[in-house]
């Protein structure tokens, strides 16, 4: 079996980091890794199976010789780094907002979109958390019905805020806990413990934010709907690592709770849990507690949407998934994969 | 100016006690107060304008010369001790489930149907949390364009479970922050700490919740909209004592999102937060932490429903407001109040 070199770039973020332990996981065909971060994390070692990496400074020269390269950066950086890879060979699977949208790229949710692989000019995009987490249900009603407008509203971890979004909630609860005063926010623009935040990204169209137009846009070009309707609320929750969704689906054709269910517990990447009738909660719907730390998207609370003027257009359900996993760093390792296949 | 005899039934939980707050803050006219609870709580004092007040176990008996009574107790207890007390010539406002419903009783939010009260028969109910905080932003978007139709995801703090459920989650929080294993949960069906419970209340029609079908039965009943279609996603969240719901309307006639910011502007009962070019977070939108302890339904986030196939039909909305005060408490005093002009 053929070996590749590997490199990551933003290796020693959170997504990053999850990306090295799935490419583990995944068994992914690693002939060399090389792993690539800002000047002050270089020269810091960590561990690959069984071997110490050193990690080195991003530069264009780094990537000399890669055949694969994962993008953990953010957009500048990405913009600056991931063409000087392209440039000499390698395929990059990006992680960044910086070519989602760009026509030339293709935006990638294996479940859905697979053979958009097969067009790419060196570079393919990994789509936002959210979009993942959400078009991977959406999908396979989709495939059913004929998807037209998603209403959403979001329920995401501090996780999306990397690293530090994730320090800065555990700080909160920890001060909580133990009745001392909460430390000034960093990370999110007001205390997240015990509270909400409704906003995620900057000011764009009509109000809405970066981060809720992205479920339009990306889920646009993923599902091959540019007529898709999609109105979204991001709100920050006091949750680690698992997004929330609560998605109400408008359809072309009628479909029912029951053929919705059905097709959920066939979809790859998707675990049905809704069973209301049992007598464990865990047992009942997802939760962020159980979703987290693992790849599928567990859905549940599947009925038909009552608000539909047409009784069988409508479904609403609820999921979960991983933010790091699913929602970053495992759709990407999946693309890298399909790209060696 | 006359003076009342004022009965709380239930006086000791997290809503009794509001509205003993509730009470003075809003100078009702108490002439004399009598404090009612389980026979657990009877011979305790509680302390009322300087005075020491003792509760009393609450029976029929209790209910003799009282003109107003309010509510607080559970559905069984209501059931079983208000018509004691209409019987014996009081109004009872009622804070329970038990007679929201009922063709013979008003369901009230006195920003919204406050001229329902005059056709009561000695009992009038105070809607459910969720309900109140929901429908008091909504309905002045439905004066200016009529609502048809409402999708609503809440995000619903522990103080809907009462006292025991503030509790649990204040015991769970600690136990994070000191890295102590968490208690098992009680008043929750799994933790509520950096977790999300997507169920509130019992599974009723295809797979909704009790909670989630409220916002229908007694939105279309203190609207006077018999039509009126609501799809609700009830979720709990770990946050200690304000309601939050992510709110999409439509409407019979064209709304501009300008319009709806007047409009709210304008509204009785409610604060319009949504300055999203605002440094301060606390400017720019409703948060749960800056809407505890106090009265009003604060909105934010006013946009044009981008998915809405007719442009200028539709409306979303985030609004956040105390579950203990507004969404209870106050709307009862409230409604006292009006009893007493």
């Amino acid at each position: 079996m053929k070996q590749y070199t590997v490199a990551i770039l933003g290796a020693t973020g959170a997504v990053g980091t999850q990306m090295l332990e799935c490419l583990n996981e995944q068994e992914f065909p690693v002939g060399k890794l090389k792993l690539l971060a800002s000047a002050r994390s270089a020269g810091k070692t960590v561990e690959f199976r069984g071997e110490q990496i050193v990690i080195e400074e991003a530069c264009p020269e780094a990537f000399e010789g890669c055949d694969i390269v994962l993008g953990a950066a953010g957009d500048d950086i990405a913009k600056e780094l991931l063409p000087e890879a392209v440039k000499r060979g390698a395929v990059v699977v990006d992680n960044s907002h910086a070519f989602r949208m760009d026509p030339e790229v293709p935006l990638v949710v294996p479940e859905i979109n697979a053979d958009d692989i097969k067009w790419h000019h060196g570079l393919i995009a990994n789509p936002n958390c959210a979009t993942i987490i959400g078009l991977v249900p959406t999908w396979p009603l989709h495939q059913l019905a004929g998807v037209k407008r998603m209403i959403v509203s979001t329920y995401q971890a501090a996780s999306g805020a990397g690293a530090p979004g994730m320090a800065e909630l555990e700080a909160q609860l920890a001060a909580l806990g133990r009745g001392e005063e909460i430390p000034e926010p960093r990370a999110f623009a007001a205390q997240l413990a015990s509270n909400l935040i409704p906003q995620i990204g900057g000011v764009k169209e009509e109000g809405f934010t970066s981060e809720e137009m992205k479920l339009q846009n990306e889920g646009r070009k993923i599902m091959h709907l540019p007529e898709l309707r999609v109105n979204c609320t991001c709100v920050r929750v006091p949750v680690l690592r698992s997004h929330s969704e609560s998605i109400t689906l408008e359809f072309e054709r009628d479909i029912t709770a029951e053929e919705a269910r059905v097709a959920l517990a066939a979809a790859p990447g998707v675990k049905l849990v809704d069973d209301m009738s049992a007598e464990d909660a865990h047992e009942r719907f997802p939760m962020p507690m159980d979703t987290s730390d693992q790849d599928l998207i567990w859905v549940g609370r599947v009925r038909r949407d009552i608000s539909n003027p047409e009784a069988a257009r409508g479904i609403t359900f609820w999921c979960c998934g991983d933010q790091i996993r699913k929602g970053a760093a495992t759709n990407a390792v999946q693309i890298a994969k399909l790209l060696c296949e």
